[in-house]
């Protein structure tokens, strides 16, 4: 919350009102599912509701809780209006709804400057600290445990479904308060769908299985993509799985501070261009992770963030062929003074099973 | 998408821009994570990315597609603008970001006037057809069925997400695509969190453990709350009990059609009324169901939405007191003209593990 503060001035801004639930999360703490947080120069309320009582007591630091009867906004808003001067007021153009700034503007009548956030607390939330980092290798380790325990029941006859429900099971029971996202597993021509949903669908013989999973663990998201095939692989799937793990080796060499978030896409599709597979690279190379599975920054064509020590990202690097299926391999890295470090920890062998 | 064109009229507009995916989901059949629905009054244009080439060829219908490579809104704007004259288009102030506002603005140039779309799509979807109830009733008896096998591991000494794991890999083993909300499993005080998240916490011996759980199955949701006691009850827990289950069967009374959603509300308060624990119920009473968790109508206090033959409602009275714990009891019924249908079938009396 202090470091937000430290925000207020270029942003020229008395306040910040933050509508982002896990932006909210990561400045007081609170977990539920209906939040509003006026942060102050000196002081900061939590805006919830009568649901949420007990829970905001036991988790909300370094704000007072403010349970609001008749909506978050209308209560927000009714704090705005009594101060005593017109004030500049920050708030996420990128989250607030035309609906929701509408009713905000109908309670404070003029009395707020609305000026945007421009993203003030997604940039602080994109450099992790120390502790951030442990929870995040912890969630690395997860899935990657997970990964590896169920890899004995992908086989040919189990449903891409029943695939993703042990992965699932897995995350809860290693302790993980869920998926980090709607777990991907996909066989066969479906593996080319880059973002495919479980069906019932059986894994076949000869088929190529993309599993994209990822853990929450203590509040912050791990993401991880492996891909197997099922038998024995023909020379051409084989040289797109070689493509793509060099693409990929390629990308994390590219990461250290001061490098822009675009040169390490740029580096993935270089070796992909050299297989010939640039083309079928259809989405870019990664993205930052934490609270959320996406989060700042993105590793795409042209980004010209710059990496820095402590940021958390994915690098993910595929090739997509209709018919044929497609190719993944995800891992999270974190930017070190000496480069990328993987924080997930599963083989990235091609397995033929 | 022809029933939307029915209320094109009414809104005063040639043309309404879909941005909110279960709509999307809803009119033309694509499911994935990205896409713009632009329905004009012949027809009707999909904007997606690069991602879903090959799934939105399979799975749209009742629009073209078209595969954006410079942002969806980009596209989409670009679409509106090349139109001869200015045109009024509806799109949803309470999905579309301010952001997403001014970056179609900054495209279409006063080429368009904007027109809140009074949430037309959702209040399509508030009336299921037959397909989409027996949809629900699918997606209603998979959890109940899941509930019923994992009745037997909720007993001392298993962790919250342990339970919820269970639950979760039943729904995907049945079938379902997933929960369609993060389970709650909260065992002794917590269960007097009304939307706590399961933890590592060991369920113990006379504790109350509330479960709310629902699966997604064919696209559609089911949401389903039991609550047991693990050991023998008190009277003050069983009366407490007893009060919640009659006031959860005053409010399935009350349903038919014609009738005010605020009515159903007011029915389940007053039972709790009649055992002194109005007050410990700190939410609504329930709300629509469908392709999303939460829909119209919510059935809260004063709400004005008349009940219509087809509308499926959670019914899920509770209370909730600090430092013993919760109860609630929530099914899934239908609206139908002899009066409220349970679509969820578990168990609804006071189990004692």
């Amino acid at each position: 919350m202090n470091r937000l503060r430290l925000s207020f001035s270029t942003l020229g801004v008395d306040a910040v009102l933050v509508s982002h639930l896990p932006n909210i999360l990561y400045l007081c703490g609170f977990s539920g599912s209906a939040g509003l947080l006026l942060v102050d120069e000196s002081r900061a309320t939590l805006f919830t509701d009568s649901r949420y009582t007990f829970q905001a007591r036991e988790e909300v630091h370094g704000a007072r809780v403010h349970i609001a009867k008749h909506g978050l906004l209308r209560a927000a808003g009714e704090e705005l209006k009594r101060r005593r001067r017109r004030r500049a007021v920050a708030y996420a153009t990128s989250h607030a709804t035309v609906a929701q700034k509408q009713a905000l503007d109908a309670v404070v009548r003029g009395k707020v400057r609305w000026v945007s956030d421009d993203n003030a607390v997604e940039k602080l939330r994109a450099v992790k600290d120390a502790d951030e980092i442990a929870r995040m290798r912890a969630a690395a380790l997860l899935i990657s445990d997970v990964f590896r325990k169920v890899l004995p029941v992908i086989r040919p006859g189990i449903s891409e479904l029943d695939v993703a429900a042990e992965i699932e099971y897995g995350i809860k029971h290693g302790g993980g308060s869920g998926p980090s996202f709607d777990t991907i597993v996909a066989c066969g021509p479906r593996s080319a769908w880059a973002h495919a949903r479980p069906t019932s669908k059986l894994l076949g013989k000869s088929e190529l299985v993309v599993l994209d999973q990822g853990a929450i663990l203590k509040n912050y998201c791990s993401d991880m993509t492996r891909t197997v095939f099922l038998g024995r692989a023909s020379a051409r799937v084989r040289r797109m799985y070689q493509a793509v793990l060099q693409a990929q080796e390629a990308a994390k060499r590219s990461i250290r501070p001061g490098v822009k978030a675009g040169e390490v896409d740029r580096a993935a599709r270089r070796t992909l261009k050299r297989f010939g597979l640039a083309s079928y690279f259809t989405h870019s190379t990664g993205h930052g992770l934490g609270i959320e599975v996406h989060e700042m920054p993105r590793l795409g064509k042209g980004e010209e963030t710059v990496l820095q020590e402590g940021m958390v990202v994915t690098v993910e690097p595929g090739v997509y062929l209709e018919g044929l299926g497609g190719i993944r391999i995800e891992d999270d890295v974190v930017v070190t003074a000496q480069g990328a470090v993987d924080l997930t920890t599963a083989p990235r062998d091609f397995l033929e099973l």
